[in-house]
């Protein structure tokens, strides 16, 4: 049978300026992205909060695709807003404004049908949240965080904390940079584990992700598409697809995270090719299979490698 | 038995601002980059120029390697000179001068014995004289070219002439853009092959590099290092080492062109950690065997993937 997957972070909704037109009121949020994205392969339990102008229909699709949403709280006021501003080739983006809303006071509950998630998501959200959700649940079997770079100059104590007790930190490049202040991969990658995380996973966008363990360092590309449109929260899906394949999966062994990954990669490759979450919406399991084909050819080198001549 | 590679392009002497210090007279340029990688797995043939102020005894270093130097002429006056300055992480670089030298007029002259060459790799030079190389040569059975902005910026139509010559080109992600206006690879890529090169490979420095051919697009990831020294010349030691290992093992096809992009991306990450060619020209076999193994695990996911839960 497979097993659950938590999900705890942000629900928002984004006004986004793309160099082909802004777009206002599209779905957003870390939360929101990762538990589309794991609904694909497991059952998901989202814990988050909206204000009292989020629709319900947004909700009862969420439910549709399998997303327990007993968790996501209806709080009096606005839904957390994030409006940006993204480069003309998407490469890089600016906050314009950031409204916090019913965001600001989010305290994770968890429902008592939550404590036994064997998978957990803790998105980057402040880390003495994250540490009271770890609170509130009995020991998972995996527990995978983020956090931004917020939280690592303002709250390293309490982050240092959170790192003790997670399997795997899953953050970008930058983000692994600003905690160790190594600008090489595998340098703040040791660093890291030695905080506590067995495995660190940073995320480079759109030149893949890389795994750094006690079973050496393993690599994803990015799946090179024709067309990007919206590379917001493609690290979200990629953290959701990656737990949900696994407790899809029913695993949390470094063979099986390496798989999930190519599979976790192919996902937000879908991700950034619509605008907000939709193209992770609409997505079939013919048309990820396909890709996912592509994907592995894309790594495949008819090795173990011949002699050298 | 072994086939040759024939090289064709610069040879040089750098002037480096690193972050740790400034260092002169560095051996460099794209042909002896690309020689000395190449020769760690087949016989190699080089076609430069050099001034009089240029040392025997690196010449003789070359041959040693089993680098033939008959095609290296020798002008009057200086050798080739670029000085350049590193930005604190080693990510960027300006030219602070350039000095062509007797690089300025060469014309490269391919000695009788070098005009059956089965593996020819035409560096970054003119593609006019790119292209007069290919005259003086029998059809090799495998042609790979590298160019540069200027050249696609000032000599389009050239360019062109020479793109329908050549089977594979090999050039940056940046120069791939400059190309084609197309900032995704894949399109680059596409747009590029309908040009005339069979194949693509676009180097992304740190972040590796791609092929685009027929078969599909192939990725190798470049190796995370604790230490990076001075990334001169990797793209070169990269070129180098793809040829050298073909010719080495006599192949020209898609499947030996994926192997050969694993090797020379190891061989790249050795270059890299020393200044200019040092750790190119120290590199043994054991240490190449130890790291390969390691980079083949960074691409081993125990495929094919399992069904998807």
């Amino acid at each position: 049978m497979k097993e659950s997957v938590l999900i705890v972070g942000s629900m928002a909704f984004d006004d986004l300026e793309m160099p082909y037109g802004t777009f206002n009121d599209v779905l957003g949020g870390a939360a929101t992205y990762a538990a589309i994205a794991a609904s694909s392969f497991s059952p998901v339990r989202v814990v988050g909060v909206v204000g009292d102008d989020f629709p319900g229909p947004v909700l009862q699709q969420l439910a549709a695709r399998g997303v327990d949403i007993a968790g996501v709280e209806r709080a009096p006021g606005k839904t957390f807003r994030w409006h940006g501003r993204y480069a003309q080739d998407l490469g890089s983006r600016e906050t314009i404004h950031t409204a916090l809303n019913v965001f600001a006071d989010f305290r994770p509950k968890i429902p008592a049908s939550y404590a036994t998630s064997p998978y957990l998501l803790l998105g980057n959200i402040h880390p003495a949240l994250q540490l009271q959700v770890l609170e509130q649940v009995e020991r998972p079997k995996l527990v995978v965080a983020d956090t931004m770079n917020l939280w690592i100059h303002t709250e390293r104590k309490t982050l240092g904390e959170l790192l003790r007790k997670v399997d795997v930190l899953s953050i970008n490049d930058e983000e692994a940079k600003d905690l160790t202040g190594h600008g090489m991969l595998r340098k703040a990658a040791d660093e890291i584990r030695a905080l506590g995380p067995k495995r660190v996973i940073i995320k480079k966008g759109e030149h893949g992700a890389a795994i750094f363990d006690d079973e050496g360092v393993f690599f994803v590309p990015a799946y090179p598409l024709e067309v990007l449109r919206d590379p917001t929260g493609a690290g979200d899906s990629f953290a959701g697809a990656l737990l949900g394949v696994l407790a899809g999966l029913g695993r949390t062994d470094g063979a099986a995270i390496r798989q999930a990954m190519i599979v976790a990669s192919t996902v937000a490759s879908f991700g950034v090719e619509g605008l907000g979450p939709e193209r992770l919406l609409s997505l079939d399991r013919p048309a990820l299979a396909e890709r996912l084909q592509a994907f592995e050819s894309m790594m495949n080198y008819g090795g173990p490698l011949p002699a050298l001549p």
